[in-house]
Parts: C-alpha cells; sequence; structure tokens
C-alpha cells in the first residue's frame, strides 16, 4: 500500500505563518467513488490568497478548518478514474490540496495537455493565475491603448501576465517590484516600458519619473504604502484593480486602508475588487487567447519552481519575503 | 457710494478654521465691465468642499489664494447689467464668494425664477447640492429597485436628497445621523425606512440590523470610521459613491484611509468618486424633474438658514461639528 503524505492546517496563524501552524500525516491513498478521479499530485501552485483561506470568517471562500488538508491548486497525473472523461495517465488541475494523492469528482477537474505547455504552466498562464491577470486587466481595468498601466507585484505571477498583456493592448506599462534583477527583467525580457523599484526608496518620486502623465490603470496586487503612492499620481477617470494586498496579509494590526482614497473624488476614479471564480465561464476563451500570444512569443512566463511536499510552509513565506521571481510552484513528485 | 464687506482667506486654516483665519475687508462696490453684471448678494451656501478649497495643492479647483475673497456659491439679484440676457432685479445664482456684491460675466450666472422655488432652494435642490445627489446617486451608485441605499451625513443638505431620491427609484433607504430628532425627521418627514445614530455608539451592530441583507449603494458624505463601518456590510457588486468626507477636512493627521477596503475584493464591489461639475451639461434637465418631484410633495427639503456675512467663519463650523440639520444657508441681506 501506498501512503498519502498529507499537510494539515493545525491551528489559524497569527502573523506570518510558522512550521507548527501546520502539522504533516499520513493517510492510507483513497479509492475514488462512483465519477470521482484518484490524482497524483505532481506540481501546487503556492499563492498569496493562501493566507486568507487560512483565517476563519466570511470571504469569497470557505476557510480551511482546522485539521483539514490546506487548500491549494495542483496538477497532476491520473492514476484510477471511475468517470468517463478521465483516462489514467490523463493530466489534470484541481483543487487537489497539499498532499501527494487526491481523490475528486470528475466535475471537479479540467484536463490538459502536456504538448501544448509544461505542466507548472497550467497553474500559471494558462490556470488561475493568468485567468486572474487576463479578467482584472481587460474586464475590470479596461485599458485602452496608449493609456499608462502600472502594476504592483509586477516580478510574481500575475504581474508578469498583466504587463504583458497590457503591452499586448498597446499600453505603457509600469512595474513596480523589488530589486535591480527583477526590475532588469520586466524591461530587459518582458518589455514594460518602465519598473519601479520600491526597495530603493522615495517611490513616489520614482513613480513621478516612470509615469509623468500618470496613471490610467492600476492593477494592484500588494496595497499598503504601494497603493496609497499611487493613489497620488492618479489621471482622470483612473481605474485601480484591487487583485490582492500581500502587503498586509500577515498583518497583526488593522489593514492600512488607502489614506488617499480622497484622490478617488478628485480624479473622478473608481477602485473595484476583483474574483477570478467570477469569469469560469469564460476561461477557455482565454486560455485560447493566452496560448496563442504564448506560441507566437509575445506573452513569456517564468516559473519559480522549488520541491518537496514537506517544504510548503517555508516556501509559502517566499511570497510574502518577496523571494520568489515569477510563478511560485512546488514540485511534489516526477510524473 | 456703497461699501462692499467682503471675507478674505487671510492664511491657510491648519486643523479646524478659526476667525483669524479670515479677514474681513471693505471695498468700493464695482462697476460692472462689458459682458458683466453687478449682483447684491443675497444668500450664500454653505458647503463642506470649502474647507478644500482653502488647502494648498492639486484638487478638482484651483485653491482660493490667501488674500482673495473666500469662494462661495451664492444666490443674489441683479443690480447693475451690462450683459443682454440680465436685467436689473433678475435673480441669479453663480460663484459670488462671501462678500456683499459680486461682478460676474453673465456666461458665469444662472437665471433663477423666485415664483418656482425660494431663493435658498436655488443653493439647495435645484443648485449644486441637488445636482450632486441626482447625478451622484443614479449615475455613479446606480441604485436599481429593491436594492438598500445608505447614505451618511443622512440629514445634511445632499444627504436628504440622496435618500429622497433613491426612496423615489423604488430602493430601501437607511440615513446614517448624528441624534435622535435627525434620526426621527428621515423617518418620519422624509420616508427613510431606517436611520441609524452614529453617536449612540455601536454603528456596526445598528447597521447589521437596519440592513439585514447588506448594503447594495453607498453614499458616503463622511468617511472615516463611518466607511470603513459600512465596508463591513456591502452585498456582493455593491457600489460605493464618494461624495465627501467631512470627517477628515479638518484632520492635522493623515486622513484615515479605510482599513476595510479588501471588502472590495471580496464583494467584487467598486469605489468610486465624483465631482458635480462632470455633468454641467445635464444640470437643466436634472432640475426640471427635481422641481417636478418638489411640485408632487415627493421631494422635501430643508434650509438651515442663519444670518450675517462677518458670521461666515463660525457659521462654517457648524457643518463640521454636525450641528447644520438640512442645508446650512448664510443669509447675507433681504431681496
Amino acid at each position: 500500500m501506498t501512503t498519502n503524505t498529507q499537510i494539515k492546517l493545525a491551528r489559524r496563524p497569527v502573523g506570518e505563518p510558522q512550521g507548527s501552524d501546520f502539522e504533516i500525516s499520513t493517510a492510507t491513498v483513497p479509492e475514488p467513488g462512483e465519477g470521482q478521479v484518484l490524482i497524483k499530485v505532481l506540481y501546487l501552485s503556492l499563492d498569496p490568497a493562501m493566507r486568507g483561506w487560512m483565517n476563519e470568517g466570511k470571504s469569497y471562500v470557505p476557510p480551511v478548518q482546522i485539521g483539514e488538508v490546506m487548500r491549494a491548486l495542483g496538477a497532476g497525473r491520473v492514476v484510477a478514474s471511475r468517470h468517463p472523461d478521465f483516462a489514467v495517465g490523463d493530466h489534470v488541475t484541481g483543487t487537489t490540496g497539499v498532499q501527494e494523492y487526491a481523490v475528486l469528482d470528475g466535475s471537479e477537474l479540467t484536463k490538459v495537455d502536456p504538448s501544448v505547455a509544461p505542466l507548472p504552466t497550467f497553474l500559471h498562464v494558462l490556470g488561475m493565475t493568468g485567468m486572474t491577470a487576463y479578467f482584472g486587466l481587460l474586464e475590470v481595468g479596461q485599458p485602452k491603448a496608449g493609456e499608462t498601466v502600472v502594476v504592483s507585484g509586477a516580478a510574481g505571477a500575475v504581474g508578469t501576465v498583466v504587463g504583458q498583456i497590457a503591452k499586448l493592448k498597446g499600453c505603457r506599462v509600469v512595474g513596480i517590484a523589488g530589486g535591480k534583477e527583477k526590475c532588469d527583467f520586466l524591461t530587459g525580457e518582458l518589455g514594460f516600458d518602465a519598473a519601479v523599484d520600491y526597495k530603493r526608496g522615495d517611490l513616489k518620486a520614482a513613480l513621478r519619473a516612470a509615469c509623468p502623465e500618470g496613471v490610467d490603470v492600476f492593477f494592484d496586487n500588494v496595497g499598503g504604502d504601494i497603493l496609497d503612492t499611487v493613489l497620488t499620481r492618479l489621471r482622470m477617470h483612473a481605474r485601480i484593480v484591487i487583485c490582492g494586498a500581500i502587503s498586509q496579509y500577515n498583518n497583526t494590526t488593522p489593514v492600512k486602508g488607502p489614506s488617499n482614497y480622497l484622490s478617488l473624488l478628485v480624479n473622478r476614479a473608481r477602485m473595484q475588487g476583483m474574483v477570478v471564480f467570477d469569469y469560469a465561464d469564460r476561461y477557455a476563451e482565454a486560455a485560447r487567447e493566452m496560448a496563442g500570444w504564448m506560441r507566437e512569443g509575445r506573452l513569456k512566463h517564468r516559473e519559480h519552481i522549488v520541491e518537496g511536499l514537506e517544504t510548503f510552509p517555508e516556501r509559502l513565506l517566499m511570497l510574502f519575503r518577496g523571494e520568489n521571481f515569477g510563478k511560485l510552484v512546488l514540485k511534489v513528485a516526477d510524473d
């Protein structure tokens, strides 16, 4: 019998999650029931949103319960199937959780083709990350050619995709990221028009230099001081997409609200939140367009792959420390 | 020769404006030039926005300069005219400033008919206040029949109009105001479905009781803790209209940003600023509709009239202390 190693939420983290907030346990690999599929998990998506899922209280998804396997999006291979649409050997993505094997209903899985792109890419550009960037930018941000689009967390999973789509749409694109290496990557590899290194200090002056005409669309993954600074640079009728606020997720004090929010009034601007699930019926359409851009070499992607299921708690922290460069993916097993 | 008493901005207030931030001076009554009109000011509109006009820095209008007559919207009577559209005895509104007599270009004036409504009403429902309520609610808030609309500063100039228009559009309307008398007026006289007295404490519980289904549209005149509390009660796809933030205008510390702004994300909600001037080409249309509602008794208005040009500095403070009840108007002279 093969065992299934699982990472469960042991208690609700206070501030930055600790190793002791999780427990590693082993279980028997489950059998799929009628309509279900057993998946060997190969890769897991590590996302800032996971921190929110660990908290109690109302949000856009129910919290992970204490003692439950930690929620995660994963990609894997079918090893047993009792669903007519899935055969052993098929590759799939779904909410597998942080474990080696997962049983899911066929209806909860998406079949993916590793000849189109490597598996981790289906957790990135062709998965939730890409969908978040695509719909958040295009549907909520509504950029027009010639406008200035600024994205925070620009060298991260969502940010790299947002910036490139904005370039494809004819915008001037400015990324905010931490460190020279990331900034150089944005302008040198991904074609951003400018990058601002928030670690160098005087973000306001740097942003003014990078966006002399002001900001039409701001896609925010970070919140805190970065959001507050961009608010000072809005153009008339600007749109701010609230995708996340990674700077605030581990707070033990209240979230820092944007002091400069009255810039919305002065500039007749709007700030709007988005959750990617609302666009589920259009994922396939977006993935086709994104895959086309990838084939043409107009949409690059960078995955930052780390290994070892047991390392989940410490790997997750890389996101909050800005240690990932591109989409952070945890490799669980060889295919 | 008649003299013209004027209230000028003597220095930029720090925090709450003091009498010493203004100076009273007298000048000769000016002569109108070609295309200009001399107005005897009868009433002045006292507005929270005036506090912002006293500050240096970029905003939606240029700041009042030190030594300039304080900016104000006023209503008056034409006493001399060199513009073909205006005759002596006509009544007009315009940006007269805080003074007894003003010379303005005819193009800057609106002729009003005191047989339709008393002059102060043209500074209220049929003036900027009414326009702000009308376009802010209908164009930015976009309420639908059956939705819950909450308005802060509900017993104030804009709030009373917002709530009544929302009722006319078939919404459930909840006002937030300070004190039992104001709350009773909202539900008893203006037909609000509920009123929440923020001075009674536990605003969150009171708001939950008044809005059991949550909030679809929030029209915010106040900011601060009130905005933060309403953010915890948003329904999916809620709209927040940022019209003002009277609780923050006299701050000597940074504005309190809304800590709960991530509720915008969870609820796919938006927060949008508005400035009434953007709708100038539709004022006439809105005023006609509002006048119709007034004639039918479906739109009530309450003006709070105080007297004496020289009392301007202290009267203005009534707004920030919640001492006005309805639209605050300063009477300058008898007609």
